[in-house]
């Protein structure tokens, strides 16, 4: 690896020249992409990492059916919306197919940020109400209004428009847990009637990926979107990190049998190409339109959508759905054989290809996830104190590829610099 | 064109079917793309329209240079900037050489939306004050935050943060139009201070193109500049229009040897390609970065950095810049012509390739460029009352084609239907 270091070296001298320090590296040992492919990412000197971690290439790096279809669009037109280019409402129809009916127009921006800024501006608007609920450790967007819901960026919110769901504790009991959330959205909503804020929106990842991934209990994000509706507030259900197929169901809201009032879609639409969504019932989205002017250069460009229709194609195609169901399973089964192997208590939640490893022990996921990229394996952390591994493989991922994730999992922890870490814990 | 119509009348009917009523159309004749080339966009049924408005496509509709850059990242990787990823900083130190030294960090975003509020988020931080100052019709995003500041979208603003300069009447005397701006920049900036908001920003666009394109007397906004740093905020150039050469100079700004804190980036920056930035001084940008978390997930990725470096190749190889003026001289020209022909008195103004036409008559901007539309040439309209033509071809335009811009502007302004409205408003 010291060759890798040597070039690694080099372009961490050049990037701290330019670049900020907003800008931050993964791990101890930071990855230098050479090239990437499928669920593989090579570095410089050949390395081999496979990637446990990135929902962008969501139908694999460098996916040759979307690189084909953005490369023919880009030597045909790249307009905007305000002309007509075919293909626009096609795709846009193919897209609102995979929603129910209700969920009937969607508008495109370039990123999960602008999509859910412009839902909590079309709920403010439309219910006349500023509260906007979110999970205690959510991340929702980086624009200003987004960082005040998104409390693992900024901390507790000093935005009093802001209602923050602290999640219960994992005890092992997903009911509990469940009554729990739903004992601490009603305080919520009676806070932010109270103070005559009002409630405009429940903004929630079905995952709650940020906060450590916890699967509710199937339904409870339907109870819960009912309160949030008899308060005069809106289900906005943003699929950014838990949507695409990576549950099983297209949506991670469809595990719970709801019916958000807007959905936002965002990381994988484009597989790396920036586009993003917000679909929503006709009545929120044209009565916006009607007393508010709204365009997105960039959104829907003839590009972007190639690309957005590529992956469906290759999603629909290749039945990475129904893999991302039993891919899952295998995965959080050698995940946790992995821990059980080497003594190591931890909880496994997740859906499908979400799965997290909660450790109880802050600061132990990016020790695991160090070790586990130097064991040839990329993953990432969650969880209000990084206690929680989180592993997201893009779709395309082989039963092979996620043997290796387990595999490296369990060197990592056999490795003495783990071992001496959790002698210190304990 | 009848067959057009029938084509675009069945997309119209898809797309209103899908697509919320925040999507509107340029002309009462919609234009269909079919494909597009350098500076000319083609309809279905072959009809041939000479683009004089989009700047995004800065280095022409297709550019095969950019596909070719595109298609073979593409083909490589697309990650983003948690991993190292050769290329990004050079392209960074590239852009940043573009600049004067003091501006020497750049954060990457998708849009110029994104980039504008995580200036003015950086700007009120690092200032400690909330009041940001614009111009009275101008246009800076979409956020929520950035809705707030742009008075075009949102009407007069309710925001008590927003400080509006109301722009003086155009009489023919820039010196005086200049005066005039000081006069309620001072103003906005005293109430600002008076009401304890602070003044965090002045944000605004150089050539003012909402506001109806006002080239302001040279070095006057860095007078303006001062007056805000006196009373404790920055300067945030916003580029997404008036920027990447459009004018001659690399950035709009620089025509008043500027030394803004933060520069936008938008629209142009990967022809089509959703890229943005943010630049600026270190003191700010690592300082933001220092109290607060920012990652881009989309932002500096390797696709959309090589669609901007093939821009940067375009315009240096093409010398579009040079061009920019030359051509711009002569599209004013052109444009006054037509009008002083027709004996319509109009101020036309602008640098290099962004020119504006007011025609000082509430709506004949859009009559104008529907009658344009019907001639083969496409133009946009700005101003408080849209009674300005905004003409900002790609900077790839020819001579032949600017010569068509004003031939079609002629041959509107003879138009039946022209001559009744002028007719009537007189």
């Amino acid at each position: 690896m010291t060759a890798n270091l040597d070039v690694a070296t080099d372009e961490q001298r050049k990037r701290v020249a330019v670049l900020p320090r907003t800008y931050r590296l993964f791990y101890r040992v930071p990855v230098m992409v050479d090239r990437a492919d499928g669920a593989v990412i090579y570095e410089p000197d050949g390395t081999r990492l496979v990637d446990g971690y990135n929902n962008v290439p969501v139908v694999g790096h460098s996916n040759p059916v979307v690189a084909e279809r953005v490369a023919q669009q880009l030597l045909r037109s790249n307009t905007h919306t305000r002309y007509l280019v075919p293909g626009i409402a096609d795709f846009a129809g193919r897209l609102l197919n995979l929603f129910e009916d209700h969920l009937d127009r969607v508008i495109f921006t370039s990123s999960g940020s602008e999509a859910n800024d412009l839902a909590v501006q079309v709920a403010r608007a439309m219910t006349g109400n500023d509260g906007v609920i979110v999970t205690s450790h959510a991340y929702h967007g980086t624009t200003a209004a987004l960082r005040d819901l998104s409390p693992s960026l900024s901390g507790t919110g000093s935005d009093d428009r802001t209602g923050l769901i602290e999640l219960p504790p994992d005890a092992g009991d997903i009911q509990a847990f469940g009554a729990g959330f739903l004992a601490r959205l009603d305080e919520q909503i009676q806070r932010l009637k109270q103070s005559g804020v009002g409630v405009a929106a429940l903004l929630i990842d079905s995952l709650m990926t940020s906060d450590g991934i916890h699967p509710l209990p199937l339904g409870l994000l339907s109870e819960a979107a009912s309160r949030v509706r008899a308060a005069g507030g809106v289900w906005i259900a943003d699929e950014v990190q838990s949507g695409y197929g990576r549950t099983g169901a297209w949506w991670g809201y469809q595990r719970h049998e709801g019916d958000p009032d807007l959905v936002v879609l965002g990381k994988p639409m484009g597989n790396g190409l920036p586009i993003a969504a917000l679909v929503g019932r006709h009545s929120l989205l044209d009565g916006y339109g009607d007393h508010s002017r709204y365009f997105n250069t960039f959104g829907g460009n003839p590009v972007c959508v190639a690309a957005a229709d590529a992956v469906l194609d290759e999603i629909e195609t290749r039945d990475l759905r129904a893999r991302a169901v039993s891919l899952g399973a295998r995965l959080a089964d050698g995940l946790s054989a992995a821990f059980v192997g080497a003594g190591i208590p931890v909880r496994v939640r997740g859906a499908g290809l979400m799965i997290g490893v909660d450790t109880g022990t802050r600061g132990l996921g990016p020790l695991i996830s160090d070790l586990m990229r130097e064991e040839g394996v990329l993953v990432g952390t969650c969880g209000v104190e990084a206690e929680v591994l989180k592993v997201r493989p893009p779709l395309v991922v082989d039963e092979a590829q996620i043997d290796e994730i387990a595999a490296a999992a369990s060197r990592a922890l056999r490795r003495g610099e783990f071992l001496d870490a959790v002698r210190g814990v304990r």
